[in-house]
Parts: structure tokens; C-alpha cells; sequence
């Protein structure tokens, strides 16, 4: 369990407002921004929260690497499909409005493509594959990443965890909601096992060598991670096959970077990341009651399935996120200590204090 | 290495198409049927291939189960989505003209979706997909089927090994078509593991305790498949996830069976099977020539990408299948040996012989 201490939501959306306008992020955008991110903490995708406030997004402001204002521009538009240029701006803001105008075209025409290029790393996939669930739609949203995943045979780690997340609403149950990079791990649990100096599970990465390796600082000098699937004999030429297709959905259709030309948040460059979006309307197919119904059967299905030994539970994707977010709505949304103190000297520097106080829980 | 005997591709589309309109099969479907199940063998992917003819086709038609004459409805249609029952068809004839009916649909509108429902298993999903390369369009090709695949945490195998191809057109370079079952192997992998009296790696499957086993004996009785990534530690619930999202995809939105309620093409009930296309023209949102330019570069960055120790080749998916493909076509079709001998003794029995002579090798 990572050491995390609980806040309100409201004030931590509030200071991560103040914190992006103090680099000149217009008011609507850094409501979205912030929302991205904590989102990702009330859901228990702690590596994806307020953490990188600062790392993937203030510090790139700061140096004037990022455009805070998110200048995003129509390259190209048909009445299904749109290509957005993202203007090198914040990617969570331009993600919201390729997603919201990706949802705007599929209204109209049932079914709708955005493809976005110049954007850059735009948080948890899932959020904008979500935005389609209050519509009875289907939303799917894909981004490439820095290079870090090496293809089947080779040592390179040139691919991106490439997420692919999409969103499926469901009735009386909860929605189905896929979001998984498309690498076993990410590089965060390999960085997380190398602080605590505890090996890595034969499978998760290799060594610049090339060869299996259960020592995770191999993986981080210059190794690399390896694709769903992990080794031949399981597989992992699989999950290579949807890191390349993710890539060639983002990068390649919208023109921006892919492969190892995807920029580094971390980095001064601009990273010219590209996404895809694609909203369809249920009703354009079939009848919403019908399909709510079907999608509350095969949910149930797998969640009465018979369970293993030592197990009494089969989750439903999306489902422990549920559960975490109806707990941080109760709590507090937990935030990563290490991001806590970042913030706390960040905020110090840039005139912005972390100045918050951790939640109470109500009902203690 | 497969036994198999090598046939000139025309005998053998020739042969298949006079057994099926044997069955009252119209020629054009059965053009089409043939060429599903052949195309499979000429790219190597025998276990789909004519060994299925009878198995999983003729015998179902022979006990009047499927309908040969494939009587496809429109149910429901907007410009950019199209609902189609399969009307208990044929699954390799519902489902070309499902993606012929998509690829009309996208070449007016950019983007369409044709969802299936009341199919039967239609053969290698990548045949669909491909169909759309000639019109420089992406084409997507999702199918549900008989259930094998258990949910991460059980030990029932309630989900099918549910493929996902995408075909993608490149420039100069082969294009990138990825056909994966989301399951980590086959069924047909364990069958032949078991036959062969040899262990099967631990992973893949799991015996009706819910033990991981190497006994391919003990997956074939009442045990069950691991979707692709395998074991917690490597991330299964991700091939879950992607299993139970073709379900969804094809199944539910259709109003096809899904889960465990997917009819075996080997039983003689209703199979009730759900298909999912897609068809996206680049042109409507980049231009072609470029498009083709970023997936050569892609490609190739992959190709040329440094090696593990061991391996001198990285393969971009489809790779190995079209080289098989060609050789195919200098030598001749490779069936398996097997399915030689069945259709030999099924031929003789329905009055359609198996009296095709071996190719003769050119160059030889």
C-alpha cells in the first residue's frame, strides 16, 4: 500500500486550478486539467495524479515547453471524422475537447473519429473513454508514450506503453471501463521496486543486453519493458501487435510523432504525442434498454463465474476504480506523500503554497 | 512442424466449393467460404484452414443446422452503421458481405460499423480486416465464439478466445495486420499437445480445479483457457479485459449469444455467433501518401531495431503469413495431413471425392 494521506476533492481541485493559472492556463482549462489528474488519485491510479502536476505538466510550463494556452486547430474535418491539431498545448485539455467534439459529431452521425497530433501526455486514457457513458455511447481513447516497450526479439525499448482504454455503459451494473497500458507494467512499478530495492518478477523487463532480468535497476539503465504477453512462449508478440496498432492509430493517422520519436514529458522537447478517440451511439445499432440488459447479463455471467482457490471475487474492469472513487468521495482522495511534498516545495517556489488540510472522515 | 500435403491453390478452392454446393451452398457463397478457409492454409494458419471444412461447415449443414443459403437481413441502418442478422448463415459468407457492406458504407461516409448477429463461426477474422487494405482504408474484424477462456480469478471458462484483426495499408512495406486471439493459445494448441503426449508450458491453461497444470489432459477435461497475459503477476486480467470487450463489442451490441451462452460450431444447436466491423478511409483524415510514408518509417524503425541474443529478425505482424503466403503460391497450399485423410473418407461417403493429385513444386 503506497503512503498517501487523504484530501478533500474540491480543495484539491482548487489548488491545482491556482497552481496551473499561475502559469497562465485559462480558467476552463486548468478545471480540466486538474479534474484529469485527480480523477486518476480518487481512483487509486495514484502514478497518474496530482503526482505529475508538476512533473509532466508545471515543470514543461515553467520553461515555456508547453503552450498554456492549449491553442488546439481543426487541420481537417469531414462529418465523421476531425483532425486536430493540439497547438503543443496541455494534453488533458486538448484530450477533453477532441473527446467532446468526438461525442458532438457522433450525436449527429452515430458514429465519430477524432484523431489528434502536437498534443502531449494527457494523463489516465479512461478518463475520455468515460465521457461517452453519459450519452449511451461507447467511447474508446488511445495515446502513444515515450518509448519504454520493446518489440518481440528486440533489446530497443521503441514503443510506448500505448494505452488502450475503452468505455461500455452498462444498466443496473456498473460500466465496463478498460484501460490498461498495453505493457505488463508500467516503468512507475519498475521505479517503485528499485527504490525499495526488492526484485522484479522474471517477465516484467530486460536488460540493455537483451536478456530476462529480475533486477529492476537493469531494466532502468537502459533496458527495457516488455509487451502484454511477456516472453514467446505466452505470447508477448501479442501484446507488441496492440503497442504498434495504438501507435499507428495515434502517431501515424494524425501525422504526429510515433515510435521512438515520441517526446519524453520529462524532457524540454516538444513530444508532438498523438491520440484517437471514437464515440459510437448504442442506439444507432440497437435499442439502449436492450443493450443495458445484455450488458448486465454478461457482467453478471463473469462475477457468479466459480472462482479459484484463494479467490471469492471476479472483477469487472473498471470496478475496484469504482469502489476506490466511492471511497475517496467518503475519505478523502488519498494523494502519494512523495507528490505532497513535492508540491509543498514547488508551491513554495512558484508563490503557489501547498497550503491544504488533510480531509476528516466523515463517520470517524 | 505439421505433417501437411501441399495442393495447387485453384484444385483446392475447386474441390471446396463443389462439396458445399453439395449442401445446396449458392456458388457465389461458396466462392467465398472456400476462399476464407483456403486463404487461412496458403498463410499457414492450418488449424483454421480446410481442416475445418466438414468439422465445423459441412457437417452442420449436413444436419441442416446452418442455413446454406445464408439469408442475411438488414435490421437496422443509418448512413454510417448497419445492423445485419446473419439469418443462421453460413459465418465466412454473413460476414464478407458484412465488411463488403462496410466498405461501402466508409467510402461514402469515412467511418462505418457493421454489427452482426445470428452467425456462425466465420473462419480467420484477419480476412475480414484485410478486405478493406485495397481501398486504403483500417479495417477492423471482432468475433465472438464458443466458450473456452476463463475470467481472471475463475476457473470457468465462460469467455471465447475472441480475436481482434485490424489490417492496416502501408507504402512500400507489407501492411501491418495483426490477427491474435485473446486468449494466450488456442484450444487446437492443447489438442495438439495431447495428442502428442507432451506438457503444455504453465500459463496456459488451467484444470476444472482451477490449478494451473501442465496437463493438457487436464485443460481438455472441463478446465479451462488463461486469456493473454496469464498469470496475475503478468497481467491477465488484461487479455480478460480485451476478451470481454470483443464479447461486448460483438455479442452484446448485436444481440448475439455472448459468453458462455456462444453455441460450439461442433454441436448442432443455434451457435448464435456476433461479429463486429469497422471500416475507417485514411483519406478522411490524412493524406493517403503520407499516411503510407509514416508506416513505412514505423515499420522499419521496428525492423531494423537492435536484437535479443538469439534472434536476428524482429517480424511486424502479418510478416510471417504473407511470406508463407508467397511460398504458397510457388509451391502449392499446404493442408494438413489430417484433414486430407477426413475429407478423403467424407468425400467418399457425400459423393464429392477427394481426388485432387499433390502440386508438383516449380523450380523443383
Amino acid at each position: 500500500m503506497a503512503d498517501t494521506i487523504r484530501y478533500d476533492a474540491a480543495d484539491l481541485r482548487r489548488y491545482a486550478e491556482r497552481f496551473l493559472a499561475r502559469f497562465g492556463v485559462p480558467a476552463d482549462d486548468a478545471r480540466i486539467v486538474a479534474d484529469v489528474l485527480i480523477s486518476a488519485d480518487e481512483r487509486g491510479i495514484d502514478s497518474h495524479g496530482v503526482t505529475r502536476l508538476y512533473t509532466y505538466y508545471g515543470r514543461r510550463l515553467e520553461r515555456n515547453v508547453t503552450d498554456p494556452l492549449s491553442p488546439t486547430r481543426v487541420a481537417k474535418e469531414t462529418p465523421t471524422t476531425l483532425l486536430l491539431d493540439g497547438g503543443n498545448g496541455l494534453g488533458p485539455a486538448v484530450a477533453y475537447r477532441a473527446m467532446f467534439r468526438c461525442i458532438e459529431k457522433a450525436t449527429e452521425t452515430g458514429l465519430a473519429l477524432v484523431s489528434v497530433r502536437n498534443s502531449n501526455h494527457f494523463g489516465i486514457a479512461g478518463y475520455y473513454a468515460m465521457m461517452a457513458l453519459p450519452h449511451d455511447m461507447i467511447g474508446v481513447s488511445l495515446t502513444n508514450s515515450q518509448p519504454f516497450v520493446a518489440p518481440t526479439y528486440s533489446r530497443d525499448g521503441i514503443l510506448g506503453t500505448n494505452p488502450i482504454a475503452v468505455a461500455v455503459p452498462a444498466g443496473k451494473e456498473r460500466p465496463f471501463v478498460l484501460d490498461m497500458a498495453t505493457s505488463i507494467v508500467s516503468l512507475g512499478k519498475i521505479q517503485v521496486h528499485s527504490k525499495a530495492k526488492e526484485p522484479i518478477p522474471l517477465g516484467w523487463g530486460i536488460a540493455k543486453s537483451g536478456e530476462q532480468t529480475e533486477n529492476p535497476d537493469a531494466v532502468l539503465d537502459k533496458g527495457a519493458l516488455q509487451p502484454l504477453g511477456g516472453p514467446d512462449y505466452l505470447r508477448g508478440y501479442k501484446g507488441y501487435g496492440l503497442a504498434l496498432l495504438v501507435d499507428i492509430l495515434t502517431g501515424v493517422l494524425s501525422g504526429a510523432a510515433s515510435g521512438p520519436g515520441v517526446g519524453r514529458p520529462t524532457d524540454d522537447g516538444i513530444a508532438n504525442v498523438g491520440h484517437f478517440f471514437l464515440a459510437v451511439r448504442v442506439d444507432a445499432i440497437r435499442d439502449v434498454g436492450l443493450f443495458q440488459d445484455g450488458m448486465d447479463d454478461l457482467i453478471r455471467q463473469m462475477k457468479d463465474a466459480a472462482k479459484v482457490p484463494g479467490q471469492d471475487r471476479v472483477y469487472i474492469h473498471g470496478e475496484k476504480e469504482f469502489e476506490r472513487a466511492e471511497r475517496s468521495a467518503l475519505e478523502g482522495v488519498p494523494v502519494l506523500r512523495a507528490a505532497v511534498e513535492q508540491l509543498t516545495a514547488v508551491g513554495k517556489d512558484i508563490g503557489v503554497p501547498f497550503d491544504l488540510t488533510p480531509a476528516v472522515r466523515r463517520g470517524h
